[in-house]
Order: C-alpha cells, then structure tokens, then sequence
C-alpha cells in the first residue's frame, strides 16, 4: 500500500452516478429508513416522516418524495416512532493503549459511535514511527471509522526524545488523509519555544491539517501565548469558566468525560449562558474497560449531557456536527443529508440515547444492542509483539540507591501523590544505611525506578515516592504515558526486579508481585501498551491488580494511571524518566539528593 | 516562483517567539487598540473594554491585563466608545472581470473587507490555465487576503471545451493553499453526469478542498441528486425557503446581495425561523463599478442585512466567521483572538457599519474612508494584453444568414429576453429576402452573433435576438461569460462588423456603434475581459455604454450583462456560441431554422 495512496473520502465514479440515480428515483437504494423523526443538526430541527435513501456508503436522499427508489433490493427499516441521529464522533481519545481497536469497538460501536479520532502518541512512544503505520492499518477496514492525530511526543525522557517524530516523518503522515492534525501538544513546552514542536506546528499548517490544543490549566497571557501559535482546540478545561475563556479565543472545547477525568458536570452550566455552542464538543479523551463494559462510549456521554440538562439536540450537535466541523470533515460526516456518509443512529426518541439500530458506512452493524458486524482483528508483525528491549534479568541490587561520601543522612526530593494524577515535590530527611537509602513503608516512601525499554540502554533511574501506600510488594507497568519506560515502584527491590522481570518475560504488562509471588497481571504484548485480549478479560484483570495493590496496602483508586502517568509532561508536577527526576515548575531535570 | 512553493498561513519561527513574548507581556506590540467594544463571533458576544495586541501580521493577545505590551514602539489606537469586528469575507464573487484587482481593493479595503474569494472562471476561459495563474501573481501581496476557486469551465462553446481546465492543472493549482476549491459547477452539468467534471470533483475531494455549489432553480430530488457529490454550498437561493431547503441539506448558502441580483430582502425572512443560522453567509457575487463607488462593498450588505432585521451580530457573522469556517480557514481569519491574522474594522457601533479604521495583516490600511495603504497594481504579460485572436477584420456579409433551396420562408428559432436574466426560445415565421434572413426591428427582432476569438478559428455563428430593443446600430463585447467569443447584437450588419472590428482593435471591450460611428465603449484589454482604467471611468463609461444602447433604442437595463451572459449554461434557457443554438432544457445544440 503506497503511503501517499490512500484516499479516504473520494469515490469512485460509479458510485456518484449510483447516489445520484437513487436520488433521482431512477434507481433503487440499497437501504432506506422510513417513518422517522430525524434530527437535523445543521438546522437544529426535528423532521417528521421523511426517509432516508442510502446507496452504497452514503445517503442519497432525505425527504418524502423517493418515487422508484425503493423496491425490491431495498432493505426497509421501518422508524416509525423512533428518532434518527447522525452516528456520534469521539473528537478526542487515546485507542492505542490497553485494549485492541477491535475489542474497543465490539462495544463502541453497538452505542452508535461511526468515528473515532485519536491520539496516538502512545504507540509511537512504544514503537516509534512505525508502530503509528501499523495502527493505522489496523484501522482501516474497520466498520466504522477511525482518524488519528500525529504525536508531537512531548516528553522528559532523553531516550524518547531522540525517537521522537521528525518534520519528515510529520510530513509523510500527512500524506495520508486520516491524519487530521497534530496532536496535543502541552502548553507549557509550547512555549517554552521547544524547537522541533515550533517545527511541527509548522508543518502541521503548512499542511492544512489541525493543532490540537492541551492546555490544562492555563489561563491568561500564558493560555493567549500558547494559542497564538495556531492551536484550534482544548480539551482540558474542568470548568465552565474555564470552557468560557477558551470559547472566547476562537478555540473548540471538547468536553472530557471518560476514564482520566469527567468533566461534564461541572462544565455544563455553560449552557446557562446566553451563547454560541457549535465549537463546544463532547469526548471521552480515554475510556477504561469497564467503563465500557458498564456504562458504554459516547452514547454515555451525550445521555449524561442531556440528563444534565443541555437541550437534547444541542447534546447531539456536540457528539456530531460541532466534531466534524472542527476538523473540517463535515462535508462527510457529522449529518443526516445527501452525500455524507450513511452513520446513522436510530433511538427510541429525542432524549433516550439507546441504539436500537447503527448503520455505519451504509451497512446496519448493530441492531438491539448486539453487533451485526464484527470488527477485524488485526494482526500486528511479530516484531510489534516484542518491545521490551532489556539488557537481561534485574536483580534486587539494581534498584539500590547509594549515597557517596559516607553520609549519615540526606535530604531527598522526592514525588509526592498531591491528588489522583496531580504530584508535588517533598523534601525529606533520609537515613543512609550501609551506604544506601531505603524504603520507609512506615511513612509511606516506596521505590520508584524508570528503566529504559524500547531503545535498548537499559537506563534506570531510581528515587522515591510517597502517596501510594504500598505496605509490601512491588507494582511495574510498561503502559507508561509519554516515554518508553518501565515504571515501578516497590517496598523491595527483590519485589521491584521480579516485576520487571515478569513484565520482561511478558514483553509488557502491569504486574503486581509480592515475595516471589506474581499476585496480578495483565499482560501487554503490543508495544508494551496494549493486550490482544477480549475486554472483559481486561477488565477482569485490572480489577484484580488493583485489588491485589490494595491488599498490599495501595491507597491509590487507581493504581495503574497512577504509575502510568508518572512519566508525562502533561500533568504537574513532579515526574520521572529513565535519566532522573524532572519538575515541570523549572523544566529541567533536578537532582534526588537535595543537600 | 516554484508553483507548489507557497505558503499562505505558515509564518516563521521568528514571528512565533514573538507572539508569543507579547502575548506573555515580555515584548511591545506593533500595535494596540485599547478601551473598544469587541464582537466576539465565536460566542456571539460584545466584550467590553479589551485590548487587542498585535505584532506583526497577527494577533498576539485580547485582554485586560496586557503587561509591558504596550510601549513606546507601539502605535496605540483609542476605540473608546467604538466597536472592533473582525475584517469581512466576500465568500462569493466574480473579481476577473471588467476591473483590474488593484481598482476593486480601492473601494474594498476602505470599507472594511479583508479577504475575498473569487471565482476565477473569466479570467480561465479568456486566458486559459495562464490567466489563472498570472491572476494568482496579481492576487500576491495585496494588503488584504484573495483566495480562488478553481473554474470547473462548464461550457456549451465546443472551442471552450477543448481548452477547459485538466485534471491534471487542477491538481497543480491544488498545490496553492490560495486555491480552496473547485469553483461553481451548475447543478444540470453535473447531474448529467458530465465525466471532465465528475474527474474534477474527485480530484477536488481527493486534494481536501471545497466544491462550491451552484443550484440555481434546483429543488428536491434534482437537488439533492446533485448535492450527493459532496458540493457544499449554493449562493442561488432566491427565496427563505429555498435556502431553508439547503440549510437543512447541510449547505452553507451565501446570500448574494450584488450586481447580478439581490436577493438578501427575499432571504431575510430566515431570521425569524428559529433555527441555527452558522452554515448562512453574506456575499456579493459580483459588484458592479458604480455600487462600488456609490454604496461600496460587503460593508453594504452587511449593514442592509442590519437594516432589514438581522441581529447585528448575526450579520456580521455572516460576512465573518460562518464564510470563514465554510472553507475551513477560520484557524486563521474571521475573528478577534490570538493567533489569528489581525484583520480588524473599527466602527462607530454596533449597528452602524461605517469602518473608521481597517486594519488588515496588522497594519492600518485605511482611516475614516480614506486608503493608507495602496493596492499594488500588477503588470499583466503583454502576451495577456493580446488575446482577441481573429483571423481578419469582419464584413457586414459575415454576418448574413442564408436559407438554401429558395424557400420564402421559414420558421426561425430565435433567443427571446423574458426577464433581464432569463431567456426562452421563441418559434416565429421568418421572410426570406434574396436567399437571406434580416433583422426586424419593428418586431424587435435582431442579429446576435458568437464569434471565438482566443483559440483562433473565428468560428462564427448568427443567429436572431428579440427583447432587446435596438431600432439601429450594433453592440458587441469580449467579456463574455463562460466560453471565450466576442458576443454582437445589431440592427446591420455593418454596424455589427464595425463592432467586432472596434474590440479586435482595442483588443477587448464593449463597444456601441451605429452608422459607421463609435457612440461609446470601453476598452477590456486584460484578456479581453478586465479593463485596466480607474473604477470611475469604468463606472462612467458603462454609463454611457448603458445610454448610447437606449438612445438606440435598448430597453434592457444593463445591455453589457445582458450580452455577456448569451453565451453562460448557468442562466436558463437558450444560449448561443460559435457552434450554434444550444438550448439548456434538451442539453444540446439545436437548428435556427427548425422548419
């Protein structure tokens, strides 16, 4: 498959005379829908009665006058009473990590979710360059559609940096039309004026394609200096005062509600303001397992907003219209109208978000909650499946962190869990015993060790952690954020290189051990990020790693982003790498012992 | 020049570092306006008493708390009491005819407008793929913005069709972000499946740009037919509910409010539908000479728009952001916000669309209706100033219509004027005199003549005329539209002869004469199409043009539109060019004399 060739939206001549005979009457559709009320969310209108003529992949027709074109090669679904949807568009979330496209989409796609735009930054960070190519040829042929967003892969780790995406690499992506933007790209290094990002912005609008925003936090001059770059859109924000600032710069606001943090709450008193919505968009930025299993995907989403209390056509203009004109793809998708795609949900009325048909592509892929349609499972190379690059087996030793000069005691810089995602930097006084420093589970100080995975040093950095809770044990994952590193943390460092060791032996995954004991697993064969398993296994098992880890004492709600997160520079402000410990407040690496 | 080398929106990292510096409040703007009442478009707000920061062509900051950002290197303009829009958008127009860019953007600019999209398909029939491209070279480094679609060149001229626009040429003006998309195609063309246009639009969805509508008349199953290729807008409505049709559709449709017609009263309608109106925009489609000297351009639209009803800030929407997001630049223009190009108009309020200041690119370019700044004037190749290619001057007996087989009469086809626009066919009883047939004026019947005049065969085909009202004379002009012949209305022969001979002579123009007299003209020495004269004296001299047809005897309005358009498929219904009668109900050529 040549890079350049693929062509998302065109197509061929036959099928433009075909749409435009089935509109015409002078053919017959392969699909119609009958008796609906249709939501038009160009219009902000309900429709009653038309139908909906579908040929091929696209809609041919809306309206009451089909003459011919439905005959006896139609299939007739009969709406009567029921409401038609556009299909609904997650605008921003993370599908390469965790769980395989196609497992993701045994339960997105049975809500009514068509397309999927994603960020990708966590298979190139596992895989480089190449692990994006082969998502995106695990994406394609799928029965609904998925685009991504190139990675800036922003990052503390030296290791990563050196692989990060080049301008070339940027530029051969864009050749391909799923690629719709540049992904998030964290205020903070924006505009610390980091040479390649300001080169991959650059090429991004040279490119005509989007930069995507992340501006947690930001506000003021520091949120304008960002933005002036040519940033279209923010999904950080927590609050409606927030969401405000942001809608008056000209930016998109995709509202998260998914696993990392819900948002929609807090921020829906916005539609109390007297306002323009259409640049307000609702996203999952992640959906867990069991989120997924439990409570679905977008159809969640939009019903929670109109629970709310955003006016139900609003909710979903925001799911539908409002994504697709952020990305400029509305002249495809996002719409019931002739010559856009035939994604259409049909539910039993305006404010009930229940799927009972999906039709995606011009094809019904679900009906009464069950797939019609499988999703294809794609087989990734072998190569893919064996990421963990390590010089060999660790032992207890190599997580010893010595202090020269025979020193009695320190004081150590160490990462203190301040919320669920949020840390700070403690200094505390540590004894130094036998010319090492050690845990102090009495007062809640762990190990923590960054190893080096992908680009084969090996690297390891060790320091110390505080907020886990961890009275025994050790917990690895290699599913960290915005590196290629292992993280683990531990009571004992025999605990610590047995976990690594069986995430090694893995070749990727999260695993809780204790004593030579492996107490949890899930194992992550894809890059070191993604397990080939069905959902409910993933589910089952991140159920039990976190049980595991609260047996051992973790007080932490979730302990697999609390480890996976300690590597990014998305989220303040403590972190750590392979080479060290880096504070975002100074940008720069800082040193563990203090003074 | 490299013709792909071109980038419209990308600016240096220079200009980034310091937008960024006064963003954060660590550099001085360029310039600042303080103390004013801002549109905010996007929430569709006025915010009141921020500071816009500018540095450079953009916009670095909108707020309060500006920092050191304003100093002594800073021009400072006090809007207190005044209101700040953004600069408008003409979505829709024709800027390759009769004046030359530099003359429009004299009376543009200093109303407000900063950017303008235009059809380009005069300048391609009259020039070729040349024309395009040399008008492209006079678009360059104006001080506003002028974006092109690419002609699809729907013709009936066979000599035109030959040299419409490739596939292939298409895909290289595609290469320039300056090219949003493929130009109006009408709706008949397409639907019946036109293959060159079919290619086009594939290649236009292929290169991710806009397919400009044009849908004149079309409704229901014709248009949504015609829809289904994936055209994205019409500016042809004539009515609110045929633009309600098209909204619902999910077409943009840019209310035309100029010289071809006015239809923003009719539309204005719309507003009190309670219904979303971001996909509805304001254009001109064409502005005449004198309505530019007289009432001026988008600034006229948008305040009538006010006038009849509009919320103003709706209106200025319209003429703003909606035409902004429609061809998907709005990363860049159509409002007030960091990042995007400073493009500003300073009014006395709200409602009252009076630009004191236009700021365009960042820099002051005109102040209380008076030009800063000059639009540069482009050299056109001398090559260009040489198109009217005929093989020799004309005689009066080119003219002559003969009828073999020495019959007495005949039934004659003839084109019949039935509104200013609009023609039909009209089946009369003809006498044959001497083996020919001659104009009646007592029945107001005349010759019309097509003459190819650029691809040099000087095919020449006469034909009868009736509703224009001329007792004597001739009146001929190069300025066709769509297909690249001299168009001739007389009374004799000679008169016609002395006509043509007149634009071979001047190489372009429009001409009246009568009795071996020149009465009026005015030179087109720009292919044939564009004069190179001040907007006043092309304003009078259409004048007398206008006068001397009536003093002939003309009762048409606008005698040079009323010529032009003989030859377009875009006006129903019969047309006429060098290869005969092609009658737009059958899409095909018919005979003069049917009987």
């Amino acid at each position: 498959m040549p890079e350049s060739g693929r062509r998302v939206w065109a197509t061929g001549k036959e099928q433009m005379y075909e749409l435009m005979k089935v509109a015409l009457g002078e053919a017959e559709a392969d699909l119609a829908i009958v008796n609906g009320a249709i939501v038009n969310v160009y219009t902000g209108e309900v429709v009653k009665g038309d139908t909906v003529l579908i040929k091929g992949s696209k809609i041919a027709y809306v309206g009451k006058n089909y003459g011919k074109s439905i005959g006896s090669s139609t299939q007739v679904i009969d709406a009567s009473g029921k409401t038609l949807i556009p299909g609904f568009i997650d605008g921003h979330t993370h599908i390469c990590c965790l769980y395989s496209i196609s497992e993701l989409l045994r339960y997105a796609i049975k809500g009514g979710t068509t397309t999927i735009i994603t960020e990708t930054s966590e298979i190139a960070f596992s895989l480089g360059y190449q692990g994006i190519t082969e998502f995106l040829r695990a994406a394609k042929n799928q029965p609904v559609k998925i685009f991504i967003t190139a990675p800036p892969m922003v990052t503390i780790s030296p290791a990563a940096k050196q692989h990060a995406l080049t301008v070339n690499e940027l530029r051969k992506l864009f050749r391909r039309e799923e690629v719709l933007g540049l992904g998030e790209c964290p205020w903070a290094q924006v505009i610390e004026g980091d040479q390649r990002i300001l080169d991959l912005i650059t090429e991004t609008i040279k490119a005509g394609r989007k930069l995507e925003g992340h501006s947690a936090g930001a506000r003021g001059k520091k949120l304008q200096a960002y933005i002036t770059l040519g940033i279209s859109s923010c999904h950080e924000p927590t609050t409606a005062a927030e969401t405000m600032e942001r809608l008056r710069l000209g930016l998109a606001v995709l509202i998260r509600e998914g696993e990392i943090r819900r948002e929609l709450e807090a921020i829906s008193k916005i539609k109390d303001e007297n306002i323009s919505l259409n640049r307000l968009v609702l996203s999952t930025d992640g959906v867990g397992a069991s989120e997924l299993i439990t409570d679905g995907y977008m159809e969640f989403v939009v019903q929670k907003a109109i629970d709310l209390g955003f006016n139900p056509i609003l909710a979903i203009q925001m799911a539908t219209i409002n994504v697709a004109q952020h990305f400029a793809i509305d002249d495809f998708i996002g719409g019931i109208a002739p010559g856009k795609y035939a994604d259409i949900v049909i539910i039993p009325e305006l404010g009930a978000i229940r799927a009972e048909y999906v039709i995606s592509n011009g094809q019904v892929v679900a009906k009464g909650g069950q797939l019609v349609v499988q999703p294809r499972k794609h087989k990734y190379p072998k190569s893919m499946q064996n990421s963990i690059h390590l010089p060999g087996n660790f032992e207890a030793n190599d997580f010893a962190v010595r202090v020269e000069g025979g020193r009695s005691q320190v004081k150590v810089r160490l990462i203190d869990y301040l919320t669920e995602l949020v840390t700070r930097e403690a200094l505390i006084d540590m004894v130094v015993l036998n010319g090492e420093l050690q845990p102090d589970t009495s007062n809640d100080i762990l190990k923590v060790a960054a190893i080096e995975r992908f680009y084969p040093s090996g690297e390891t950095f060790v320091g110390f952690i505080r907020g886990i809770g961890l009275k025994q044990g050790a917990i690895a994952t290699s599913g960290t954020w915005d590196c290629s590193n292992i993280i683990v943390v531990g009571a004992s460092d025999a605990d610590m290189a047995q976990a690594v060791n069986r995430i090694r032996q893995l070749q990727g995954g999260i695993v809780v051990c204790a004593g030579n004991k492996i107490l949890a697993e899930l194992s992550l064969p894809l890059g070191g990020m993604i397990s080939t398993q069905p959902m409910e296994t993933i589910a089952n098992e991140l159920y039990h790693i976190q049980q595991a880890a609260v047996n051992l004492g973790c007080t932490l709600p979730d302990i697999r982003t609390a480890l996976a997160i300690l590597s990014t520079p998305a989220i303040p402000y403590l972190r750590i790498c392979e080479h060290g410990l880096f504070s975002l407040r100074v940008n720069q690496f800082v040193e563990l012992i203090v003074d």
